[in-house]
C-alpha cells in the first residue's frame, strides 16, 4: 500500500515529503498507523553515513508509536486499537538461539534495523518518519497503560539503550552511578538509574546545566571541569554509563570508577578513544558496551517506565519543521528529544 | 644487618655488588634467608623509571623464595625452616576495609610494594637481588610442599597477576580462553587457565611459538597475523587475558570476544591504547585490567599451582650475570622467566 512519509532523497539532501510502500499485512503482521516518531542522533549518523548509497530515498525513525489498525489472521496478543511500539528491531530470524532467548538484537544472522536496512525478505526498511508501519507481530511492544504515547517513544531506543546496561550492572540501592553526558540518553539515564535505587550523579561540564540534572531527580551534580570537584569523586562510583556521542577524554573519567567499577559506552565517538591501559589495572576497573536490547527486555523496560512515571522530556515538532529539528540537534539545541506528532503529515 | 645486594648506583647505572641495611626482625616480622629471585620486566620498568630519582641505590626484586631463618615474639603460624614466598606486598596499613579483607594490594594508606618504595615506617624497601629480607609475617606465604622453589618464585608476581583475573571472570569448564602474548606471564596463563579447565588458546603473532604454546598446554594456537584465522575465530571468546607489555593494536583482537566477553589486560602498554568505542557497543563487550592479588589470594593461587603441578618455566642465572639478563629481556630473548640463584652471592 501506499503511504505518506519524509525521506531524504539522496545523501547531503534534506528531508522531503514523499510516498512509499508498504507491503499489506500477512498473517503475522500487524499494520500500525504511527502517531509519534522520536528523533535519534543515529538517524542522523546514519542519513549521512557515505555507506548507505544504494539505500536512498532514506526515510529515518526507529522510535515510533502508534495504533494497531489492522491483525493478520494469526496475530495472537494484538488486537486493532492498541497502542504499541516500534524500535530499532523490525526483524530477525527467529529460530537461532539468540532469538530464541529473546536476543532479537543479536540474531545470529543479524537484525534488520527498522530503517535503512533490509529485512529478512530482502525488502528495504523504511522508518518511522511516515503514516504507517507494517511489522510482524513480534516486533511490536504494547505501551502499557499510563504513557504518554508521545513522551513514551523515545523509551524504544533511547530507553531501552540506558536501562539495559543500568540493570546488567547492577544499578540499585547502595550503588553509586555516574551518568555522563545530558542529552536524549542521559536525561532518560537519571531518571532510569534514580527509580532503580541508585544514588545517581550527573557529571557535566556545563555548569549551565546543573538545576536542569537536578530537576531530572539527579543526586548530586559534578562538574567534570572542576579538578577538584574531579578529586572530591576520584574512586567513588560503582557504575558510570558513558552516554557522550562525541569525542571526549575517556581518561579523566576513569579516575572516578571504585575498585572494580566499570564505564559502560551507550554512545559511540567516532574517532578511536586513547585509553590509558594503567587506569583499568590499577583499580582492576571495567569498560565496557552495550546495545540497546531484544523485546522482552524492551516490554519489561516500558512496564518499569510505566510504573515509575518514566517518560522522555521532549519538545514536539510538526513534520514539515523536521529539517530544523535535525540542525538543533547537531546543535545540541534540544531538552531532551524531539518528536514528530505524525498527525501533521496528513 | 648488613646483608649482601646487588644495586642499581643511579639512574641508567648497571646493577653492581654491594650490601645494604636490614632491619632486625620485630616481634612480629620473620628473616628470610633468600635462595631464589625471579626478574619481572616490572623490575625494568620501574628502574628505568625516572621518577625515581630518591630511590636509589635501587636493589629491585619482587618474586623471592627462602626459608626462614629468625622468628620475632609475635610470630605464630611461620616457624624456623619454613620455604616462603615474598612477592610484591611488603607491608600495608593492616587495619583498613581492603586490608582486613585481605586485599592488602588496595590499602587505603597505599601498599608498600617490596622494593622501590617506602614501608610502614617510612624506610626506603629493599627487593629481592639480595640475600635476606625482613618482612612481617603477613607478607609471607609458606610454600606449599610439592613446589620447586626456584620455579615457584616467577609466581609470586607473575603467577598471581594471572591467576586473579582468570578466576574472577570465571575460566573454567565450557570456557573459551584466549592468552594474548607468550612470555613470563602468558605461559603462566596457559597452564593455570587449562588447569582451571578452560579450552585455552595461545594467540600469537609468532608462527615460531606454536609447538611451544602446545608444549605448555595450550589446546588451540591462533596465528594473528592470518587473517583468515582470526576471521576463523571470530566472536567466540569468553575471556583473553592480554599479557602484552608493548604497544600493539587492541581493536584488532576485540572482534575476537563472544557476546558479553571480555579482554582483560594484565600488561601496561606505555603509550595510550586507541579503542575504536564500537567495538565494545556491538556484542556488549568488556575491557578490563587486574592488579596482583592480595596475601589470601597469593596463598590460595599457590596451593592452586602446588595442586596442578603448575610451576614457571625458568632459566637460573648467576647474580654476576644479572645484567646480562637484562640484557636479554629487554631483547624478548627467555623462557620464560629468568630466576636468580642467590647462593651464588656469596
Amino acid at each position: 500500500m501506499e503511504v505518506k512519509a519524509y525521506a531524504i532523497p539522496a545523501p547531503g539532501q534534506k528531508l522531503e515529503p514523499t510516498t512509499i510502500q508498504r507491503r499489506e499485512p500477512g498473517a503475522e503482521d500487524v499494520l500500525v498507523a504511527l502517531q509519534y516518531c522520536g528523533i535519534c542522533h543515529s538517524d542522523l549518523i546514519i542519513a549521512n553515513s557515505e555507506s548507505n548509497t544504494d539505500m536512498y530515498p532514506l526515510v529515518p525513525g526507529h522510535e515510533m508509536v502508534g495504533s494497531v489498525v489492522e491483525v493478520g489472521a494469526d496475530v495472537s496478543g494484538l488486537a486493532v486499537g492498541d497502542l504499541v511500539g516500534i524500535g530499532c528491531i523490525a526483524d530477525s530470524c527467529r529460530s537461532c538461539n539468540p532469538c530464541d532467548t529473546g536476543d532479537e538484537h543479536y540474531c545470529d544472522t543479524g537484525f534488520s534495523l527498522s530503517f535503512n536496512a533490509l529485512d529478512k525478505q530482502g525488502e528495504k526498511t523504511n522508518g518511522g518518519y511516515s503514516s504507517h508501519y507494517t511489522i510482524n507481530q513480534r516486533y511490536a511492544v504494547k505501551i502499557p497503560d499510563g504513557l504518554d504515547p508521545a513522551a513514551a517513544a523515545p523509551l524504544l531506543c533511547g530507553g531501552i539503550t540506558v536501562y539495559t546496561p543500568l540493570k546488567r550492572f547492577g544499578a540499585g540501592p547502595g550503588k553509586k552511578v555516574g551518568v555522563l553526558g545530558l542529552g536524549g540518553l542521559g536525561h532518560l539515564a537519571i531518571k532510569i538509574s534514580k527509580a532503580m535505587g541508585a544514588h545517581t550523579v550527573m557529571l557535566t561540564s556545563s555548569a549551565s546545566k546543573v538545576s536542569d540534572a537536578e530537576k531530572l531527580g539527579a543526586d548530586d551534580v559534578v562538574l567534570t571541569r572542576d579538578p577538584e570537584a574531579l578529586e572530591a569523586h576520584a574512586g567513588s562510583f560503582d557504575f558510570i554509563i558513558n552516554t557522550i556521542s562525541g569525542d571526549h577524554d575517556v581518561n579523566s573519567f576513569l579516575p572516578l570508577l571504585a575498585r572494580a567499577g566499570n564505564m559502560c559506552f551507550v554512545g559511540a565517538p567516532q574517532s578511536p578513544a586513547p585509553i590509558f591501559i594503567p587506569n583499568l589495572i590499577m583499580g582492576d576497573k571495567l569498560m565496557s558496551g552495550s546495545l540497546i536490547g531484544g523485546m522482552p527486555a524492551t516490554a519489561e523496560m516500558l512496564q518499569f517506565c510505566a510504573d515509575h512515571n518514566i517518560t522522555a522530556d521532549i519538545e514536539m515538532v510538526d513534520i514539515d519543521k523536521v529539517n530544523e529539528a535535525w540542525e538543533r540537534i547537531e546543535a545540541n539545541d534540544v531538552k531532551y528529544r524531539f518528536v514528530i506528532d505524525l498527525g501533521s503529515l496528513s
